[in-house]
């Protein structure tokens, strides 16, 4: 049985769902492989999207017309915007979702995705023609040939589940590992490694003492995780809050010499910011408590998901130990935590495209490229589906930038940097956080994704109108003038220093504590100006006002950004033999020759590439 | 790790579901062990509930108090009551579902029911103290203790899946098989083998042309599979129907070589009337044609199930031959039909309980017993539940009447006649067709159900009131004089013979033709009484018609049925040696004594027990 497309996709869990639809919105003939078509799009531990830094991901990926923030907003039951106390640089979104509901918006999200196919079936090996590759062979024996392929495999690869000594193989708790698959990769010369994951007991919430935590209500205002579509649609839902104790840790600490992480079981590193609870107690053996995080899991379900313990203590340890929490005194679980080990394959081995530089025509998102979290492998997945879809088209491929995206920041951190521990995403990892804001994400990437044909029209459509709507308020803003007589009593009473002399509005909008909220109840035409009737007039108002607000300090991001380009600029991509270039450090020569960098940036990211090997590389090139 | 329980039951399917719902409802302190939380009630193949005979089971299980019925109702998107232009012995409800919903709505019903909980995680040992279960223990080294263990492990035991020459281990496509579970009930002396089932293909809508095909669209009316609850609420859809031809018989016959059912690769047995499309060709080679459904899987998906095409042919071959269908001309599928071989285990060795007759507290539901079809298999978990229930908290076991329910006939066909192929109901399976109707199962068993405890107030007050209601329109029909002058003109219109004489209303009922509907537009007062406020009047009027339409066929069968139970009376188990009666035949002796019947009509019913040698047990009972 043959079958033949584009672009084909191994694995639906979120880095696939996004290259998959992302490639078939690109015009490319795609098939997303699935092992079990009720498991598209899983959310595999939490049930949440978003989240700080991740959150502006979502607002990336759909910027650039994917869909994990549409079907996040469909299903959600909470939704918070993290970080509202600071800067507008680090506000995130961050949503609970409905996992079960989840997983069917995604798969009717696919379905009706034009060029779009899926096939329920398990990979089984790559194949490969005159050193590119060409498609795969599957267990049922179909063989699928195309142009480009993506594998978004998540920890299915040789997944080894583990809960104290008993060990058990499987890609996830109930569903079987895929053998055979990293073989085919590695006799290419493609390096993989292991990593290891964990997730914690579920609970179910008859079973609680609510009365002993405390509340955690989401937002009620205008946010979503999408700029365009529906507004969050289901029940929402409180999670609820509450530490582990001495007594906990007692516990825990009695199990440690069966626990995996800390007898030998398990080798290979874990995400370090989302450390099992033994790995908490042991790195930080002074803290007398953990908070933890109750999260329901949907709106008619009992399970609830206990955030912050993530566990693969033996089951006894972790029931005794949990039930050492007042509030969980009569828990009853449904399955305890666990944790996995799965193959990941070296990042430095691949383009900004995501494309193998050793396999042409091979692609790599998600957890197989060493990060953790569904935003991540969402964002790579975008990435991975465009230059895919691209690769079979023609056409200049997609290379995100450090100053756009965080998604650029993940991919260049990923190729230059490489990874020995599960990769997530921060705020502090990017250099130009003020310019890569959850506000403003459709204004750094729509336009090119209705260029690339991504977007559709009706998305950038609703950008344009955006865009309109936010230089109409901020042009008021700037050409209404106010005279001090008229203002000052108001700005007392609200505890700002009065005018001295008459202003523009937009010079008001400056000072800390005015908001064109508070604005609009003194001035009315603002009042007026805010009330016009532009659909999702809130968005438009936070956006323009952010703009305002923090004008001066975007502009000065964006002149470092600049002078960053002109390094960005200079391509070096062979053009030196580095290993001949003694003037650099041996290890700066090694690096080098390791990552092959694309630009003298990118270089000059390289770790064990000093400042000096820049000097040498600008000298030889004659700058 | 250790967990206490009255009741566990193994594996969440359509026997598990309604197991632990039954069980936890009768009181006992019950565990739901299933390998996936996200495929609880999982529809392995054909997404519809109900079809002939089958519907009336889901009915009985209804009126019992279980919970498919009320399942089904909340995730109908067709809904057609068959054989309607039939006598209502045969009617039978049929419901395509929303294959996704339905599974999320098992878990609803499931999550809200008192006394029981959930546990993820498989089954790998069955542990047993002086030859009674005691309990089980998980591949996660998870004890269970418990006073009753129902085993509902559906195809999962040592499956094995085939598509063409192709074979791979699991349950279910996805899923992982289970290994060892059935070897340690052999150890028990209980004795396993073989049977085999499939699934046809899936397809994507999309590519279907509906132009070429006839639709069949669901009933517009008052019917619903609860005779308790709501109404159904999705968006109704339509089936499309086709037909193969001798293209199709010639693409497939080519492939017959690579057939695992016929090239010897498959040795046992699948379900005789579900037959793979392979088989319909083989066993009837002269048809040039078999009728292919093709159903919706749910509300907003793609995907459609493809029945009677049921096919384990290599992958090719069926797709080829599905292209010969002109309205299939451009099909794509999602996988291609598998077949699936498992382990079942005799269900002569079963009491009517299914409780193991070698191994007290052992309970065996669904497909293990060697049945085939949802409806058989929630029938008998429910059987097995209440009994399982009934095992831990006292009281005398339910043992279902082959004049009672299909549910008793199928128990009853199962322990006594054992199988050798997948058991599948048949309305001529029943010798009381006439008292098994879908309209009166309710009447048949929801006051027994009460009285166990399964059956809540609700349901019970709702019978009640449905039973006044139906009564009182059956003492009006019979009080109401006719007189033969003020009618027969209107009778003479509507094609009727007119009456000599005066009558009751009821007479004119028992005519053709007749029916309280029509006879409402001539008899006022007729109408006012059948327009008495009562809830849910159409299916009380259904009801009272039926029993007054066939009242002499029901008393003349409730007569034989009284008969069989003076059979049904005589106890013998434990009474007789057969071994030394050497009155009776060999044979006879020899199934008497494997199957060891409860009751002399049991016995008779037992293939190779003669008429003479129930006689030599009736004369050596002193009869």
């Amino acid at each position: 049985m043959l079958f033949k497309y584009d672009v084909i996709i191994i694995g639906g869990g979120h880095a696939g769902c996004e290259a998959a639809a992302a490639s078939a919105n690109m015009g490319a003939k795609t098939c997303l492989i699935t092992m079990d078509m009720n498991k598209i799009g899983q959310m595999s531990c939490n049930p949440a999207i978003g989240g700080i830094a991740k959150g502006q991901i979502v607002r990336e990926i759909d910027a650039l017309g994917g869909q994990m923030a549409r079907v996040t907003d469909k299903t959600a039951i909470q939704f918070r915007m993290i970080n509202i106390g600071k800067g507008p640089a680090v506000w995130s979104p961050r949503a609970q979702c409905d996992r079960g509901k989840f997983i069917w918006e995604w798969r009717t999200v696919l379905d009706s995705t034009p060029n779009l196919d899926i096939w329920q079936d398990q990979a089984d090996e790559l194949l490969v023609e005159n050193g590119e590759a060409v498609g795969v062979s599957t267990i049922w024996g179909v063989e699928f040939r195309a142009k480009s392929v993506i594998v978004t495999a998540g920890t299915f690869l040789n997944g080894l589940m583990h809960v104290g000594r008993k060990m058990v193989e499987g890609g996830r708790c109930a569903e079987p590992a895929v053998h055979n698959f990293t073989e085919s990769i590695n006799r290419l010369g493609i390096t993989s490694a292991r990593m290891k994951t964990g997730t914690p007991v579920r609970i179910d919430k008859r079973s609680v003492h609510f009365e002993d935590m405390e509340e955690q209500k989401g937002d009620v205002d205008f946010h979503q995780f999408s700029y365009f579509g529906e507004h969050r649609i289901l029940k929402q839902l409180p999670c609820w809050t509450t530490y582990t104790n001495k007594e906990v840790h007692e516990t825990l600490k009695k199990g440690l010499a069966d626990s995996p992480l800390f007898n030998g079981q398990i080798q290979s590193t874990g995400p370090r910011y989302c450390p099992s609870i033994e790995t908490k107690l042991v790195t930080f053996p002074d803290k007398e408590q953990h908070p933890l995080f109750l999260e329901p899991e949907g709106e008619d379900t009992n399970e609830m998901y206990l955030n912050g313990f993530s566990s693969s203590m033996p089951m006894d340890v972790q029931l005794d130990a949990i039930h050492k929490i007042h509030a969980f005194r009569d828990v009853k679980i449904y399955r305890p935590g666990y944790a996995i080990e799965y193959d990941y394959f070296d990042p430095t081995q691949l383009k900004h495209t995501l494309e193998s530089k050793k396999v042409p025509g091979l692609f790599f998102a998600g957890q197989v490229n060493g990060t953790t979290g569904y935003e991540e492998a969402g964002g790579q997945g975008t990435v991975a589906g465009i230059n895919a879809a691209i690769r079979c088209g023609g056409g200049e491929s997609l290379i995100m930038q450090r100053d756009e995206s965080y998604i650029g920041v993940l991919i260049d951190d990923l190729t230059t940097k490489g990874v020995d521990e599960p990769y997530r995403m921060f705020t502090s990892r990017a250099e130009y956080r003020i310019l890569l804001r959850q506000d403003d994400a459709d204004a750094r990437l729509t336009e090119k994704a209705f260029e690339l044909g991504i977007a559709k029209r009706d998305r950038y459509d609703w950008w344009l109108e955006k865009k309109e709507a936010v230089n109409k308020l901020i042009n008021f803003c700037k050409e209404t003038p106010i005279k001090a007589q008229e203002i000052n009593s108001q700005l007392e009473a609200i505890g700002t220093t009065p005018l001295r002399a008459g202003c523009k509005l937009i010079d008001l909008i400056a000072r800390p504590h005015i908001s064109l909220s508070n604005l609009s109840e003194i001035i009315p035409s603002l009042k007026e100006a805010i009330n016009s009737p532009e659909n999702r007039k809130e968005e438009i108002v936070e956006a323009a006002e952010i703009k305002m607000k923090y004008q001066g300090y975007i502009e000065r991001e964006k002149i470092v950004a600049d002078k960053m380009h002109r390094l960005e600029n200079i391509k070096i991509k062979g053009h030196f033999k580095y290993s001949e270039l003694h003037e650099i450090s041996t290890e700066g020569r090694q690096k080098l020759e390791r990552i092959e960098p694309e630009t003298l940036a990118q270089a000059s990211r390289i770790p064990g590439v000093s400042p000096s090997d820049i000097n040498v590389l600008l000298v030889l090139l004659g700058r």
